[in-house]
C-alpha cells in the first residue's frame, strides 16, 4: 500500500479471534477503495480472492490480502466452501497460497491514484450497487468482477434483453464485415445496444455499426482486455474513442493493465453476462470467440451463430458451435432479437467452470506465460510481480513450461520459447 | 385388364364368405404381375390401395381393385385399421372411395406389357423378398412401394449405412454445385453409395461426382418421379443414361408414367428411406428438398444440411433446417460419414404421416392439380383417368380447387387457373 491511502492500521487477531465477518461497515468510498485496490492486487477471476471477498467484504478481504488482518478460521472454511460450490479449479482453490500470490504486487498499490487517473480521463470506477452497474453481471455469481473502470456515457446500462454481443474474428472476410456491419446496424435500429470487444476484425465492424445505426442511450458498448486509459490497439484508437464518446469503453482491470491474453480470455466472461445473446459472426476453429460462446452457454445466456461457406476458415468455429448444438443458426437481425428477448431465463447454475483447461494450461501457467518476454528474459521475482504470483508458484510454473517446450531458461532468467507467439 | 394376360376371373363371394386372406397362394410372378399391375392403378403411397394389399396379398388386392372379388366385412375392418394405425388422413380412408378412384384406369391396364417394356431397355421390375430388393425401404411400413422399376446394374442394393442421400435445389450456384460435387466424389471414394433424384442442378451434381469417385459396386442411383423409359429432363439425357450403366435409376411408377409434382414429392420418401443419411446442400425457404429431409426424419433417417451465406436464398432452407433443430451441420465427407453409420437405430414409428398438407392441399386436389392441363382443357372423365379418381371425387376437387382459384371451367371442361404454375 502506498501513503496515498493509509488504510487503518490493526493489530492481526489472536488463532482464538471470531471470524472477521461484519466487522465495521465500510462506508461506500472505503468499499470503492478497497474493490479498487482488490482489482490491482488480482488477476480476473481470482476465485480465491473472490471469494475471500464475498466471505469478508472488500474492505476486509483487501486487510487480509496485504497481510493487515488474519482470516480466522471459520472465514477460511467460508472461503473454501465458495470455491468447491463454484466448481473452482484446485490451483486457485488454497487462500494461503493466494495470499502469496498476491504478496509480490502490494507495494504498487495506489487505488486513489487510479482513481484519480480515471477522474482525469473522464470516466470512473464503479461497483455493483452503483446506478450504473449492468445488474446482469450478478448471474456470473462468484465470477462478478469486483469493479468496472469505465468511460463513457454516464447513463444506466440497458437490460439483459436489450444487449447483444456481437463477436468474431480479428482477420474478418469481407463477408463477415458486411454481415457484422449489417446486423450491428439493424439491432442499432431496432434500439438494441452491442456488446463487443476492442479489436479488429469483427469487434471493429461491430461498434461502427452500432455507431452509425444506434437509437438507444448507449448504442455500443466496448469490454477491454486491458486498462481503459489505453485505446488498444492503436490502429482502433478513432473507433475507441468515438465508442466511448457515445457509447461506453470498460474494463474490471485497473489502468495500465496490460491485455494479456489472459486477461482477454477472462474479459470474455463479461461480454457474455453482459448481452442476452451472443452472437458468433466469424470464428475460425480454435478462437477466442468461442471462448465467449461457452461463456455465454455456461451462465443460461443464449448463443447464436452465423453460418458462412464451408469453404471459409474464417467459419469453421461457427459451424462447430452448429454442430455441436451449442449454438443456434441466425441469419438476420429479427432471429437475433427474438433470441435476445427470451434470454436470461434459464440459468445454469450447476455448470462447473471451464476456466482451467484454456489451451491445456493451468490459468496460473497461462498467466505465467503471458507475463514471459519474447525477446528479453526476466527474473523470477519480477515475473512475479508482472504475473501476480507467489516466486514460488512463478518457479514451479517456469518448471512446467520449460517441459511443454514453451519456456526457457537462459543464464538463470526466463523468456519465452518458440513454440507459442 | 386386357387379354394379354387373363386374370382368373371369380364369381364375386356372397356377403356371408370368408375373409379373402389366406385365399390361394400366389406364385412369385403372379404376385409380380399383380404388383405391376397395382402399381399403374394406384398414385404412390395410396394408403388404401397399400393396406388392401397388406391385408389381403397383392394378387387378391388386385382382384378386389378391379372388381373380380369383393372384400369380405372383415377385410374392411383390417383396411380401416391398417389406415388408422399408420396415421393416414381421411382422404385415403374409405376402401369403397378408393375403388371408385381406381376403376377409370382399369381398361388401360397392361402389366405384362409394361414388364415386356422394361425387359427391352435392359431394365427389370422387382418386388419385396426379390434379392435386389432394397431392404431399408421396409422402415416405410405402409408406405412401402409396391415394386420398383429398375434400369441399371443387377447388384444387391447397398445396406443403410453406406448410402447417402445428396439433394438440393434444381437451380443450384456454383457453390451448391461445388460443395456436391465433391461430397459426391469423396463419398465415392469412402465405398459409399450416393443416392438422389434425377433434377438439374444438385441431382446432377451429385451423380456427376459419384459417378468420377465411385467405388462401390453401385456408386449412384437415381429415384424417379415419373417412369423410368424415359431419361427426364432431357437435358441430363446422357447423365442419367451413365447413371443407369454404371449405377441404377429407379421409379415406384410404371413405364410411361409423367413425372408429376405429387409423384415428385412421393418420390422423396423412397429417397429419404434408401439412404442412412440424407444431406441438403441448398435449397430455398420452400424447396422440394426439405421434404426430403422430413421424410427422412420421420422414420428416424439422419438428416444433415450445409451451411452457407446468409446472403444466399439457395441456402435459405438449409439455415432453416438448422435453425429448427431438423438437420445436423456438416461441412466435409468425414462427417457425413460419421451419421450415415450411426444411421438406422432410432425408428421414429409413431411420427404421423405428414403426407396430407403440402401446399395447403389435400393428396386428391394436389393429384387432380397435377392432371388439369394448363393451355388446353380437359373433361370430368379424362381427368379421372389422368388423375386415377373416381369422376365423383374429380368433381368434388375442381370445386374446391375453383374455389381456391386454382382450376376454371370453360365451357363445361376444365384447365388450370393462372396462380400455380
Amino acid at each position: 500500500m502506498t501513503e496515498n491511502h493509509p488504510l487503518p492500521r490493526e493489530t492481526p487477531p489472536s488463532e482464538a479471534a471470531p471470524s472477521v465477518r461484519g466487522i465495521g461497515t465500510a462506508d461506500r468510498s472505503k468499499e470503492r477503495l478497497a474493490r479498487a485496490a482488490l482489482s490491482r492486487l488480482m488477476e480476473p477471476q481470482d476465485a480465491a480472492g473472490l471469494a475471500l471477498v464475498q466471505a469478508a467484504g472488500a474492505v476486509d478481504g483487501l486487510r487480509i490480502a496485504i497481510g493487515e488482518l488474519l482470516p480466522g478460521p471459520e472465514l477460511e472454511q467460508e472461503v473454501s466452501s465458495l470455491l468447491v460450490d463454484s466448481g473452482v479449479s484446485a490451483a486457485w482453490a488454497g487462500l494461503a497460497a493466494a495470499l502469496r500470490r498476491w504478496a509480490p504486487r502490494i507495494p504498487n498499490l495506489a487505488p486513489d491514484r487510479d482513481l484519480a487517473t480515471m477522474q482525469r480521463l473522464g470516466g470512473r470506477m464503479i461497483i455493483p450497487g452503483d446506478p450504473m452497474w449492468p445488474a446482469q453481471l450478478a448471474d456470473l455469481g462468484l465470477h462478478e468482477p469486483l469493479c468496472l473502470w469505465w468511460r463513457g456515457l454516464e447513463v444506466e446500462f440497458p437490460p439483459l434483453r436489450r444487449v447483444v454481443a456481437l463477436v468474431g474474428s480479428r482477420d474478418s472476410t469481407s463477408y463477415g464485415a458486411s454481415v457484422t456491419g449489417d446486423f450491428a446496424y439493424g439491432l442499432g435500429q431496432r434500439g438494441y445496444s452491442v456488446v463487443s470487444g476492442g479489436a479488429y476484425g469483427i469487434d471493429a465492424h461491430a461498434h461502427r455499426g452500432a455507431l452509425t445505426g444506434g437509437t438507444s442511450d448507449m448504442p455500443t458498448i466496448a469490454v477491454m482486455a486491458g486498462g481503459v486509459d489505453r485505446y488498444y490497439p492503436s490502429g482502433n484508437e478513432d473507433l475507441l474513442r468515438a465508442v466511448a464518446n457515445q457509447g461506453s469503453v470498460i474494463a474490471e482491470v485497473p489502468p495500465g493493465s496490460a491485455p494479456t491474453r489472459y486477461r482477454f480470455l477472462q474479459r470474455n466472461r463479461i461480454i457474455a453476462a453482459l448481452a442476452g445473446v451472443t452472437v458468433v459472426v466469424e470464428a475460425r476453429w480454435r478462437s477466442g470467440a468461442l471462448n465467449t460462446a461457452h461463456h455465454a452457454e455456461s451462465i443460461g445466456r443464449g448463443v447464436a451463430t452465423v453460418p458462412g461457406s464451408i469453404h471459409s476458415a474464417n467459419s469453421a468455429g461457427c459451424h462447430r458451435l452448429l454442430r455441436d448444438g451449442g449454438a443456434v443458426c441466425v441469419t438476420d437481425v429479427g432471429e437475433i432479437a427474438e433470441l435476445a428477448g427470451s434470454s436470461g431465463e434459464a440459468l445454469a447454475a450447476d455448470k462447473e467452470s471451464d476456466a482451467s483447461d484454456h489451451d491445456g494450461l493451468t490459468l496460473e501457467d497461462l498467466i505465467l506465460l503471458d507475463a514471459l518476454p519474447v525477446r528479453s528474459t526476466s527474473s523470477v521475482e519480477k515475473l512475479a510481480v508482472v504475473a501476480g504470483l507467489s516466486p514460488e508458484s512463478v518457479r514451479a510454473g517456469l518448471g512446467r513450461l520449460g517441459l511443454l517446450g514453451l519456456a526457457v531458461s537462459v543464464g538463470g532468467a526466463w523468456k519465452r520459447s518458440g513454440k507459442r507467439g
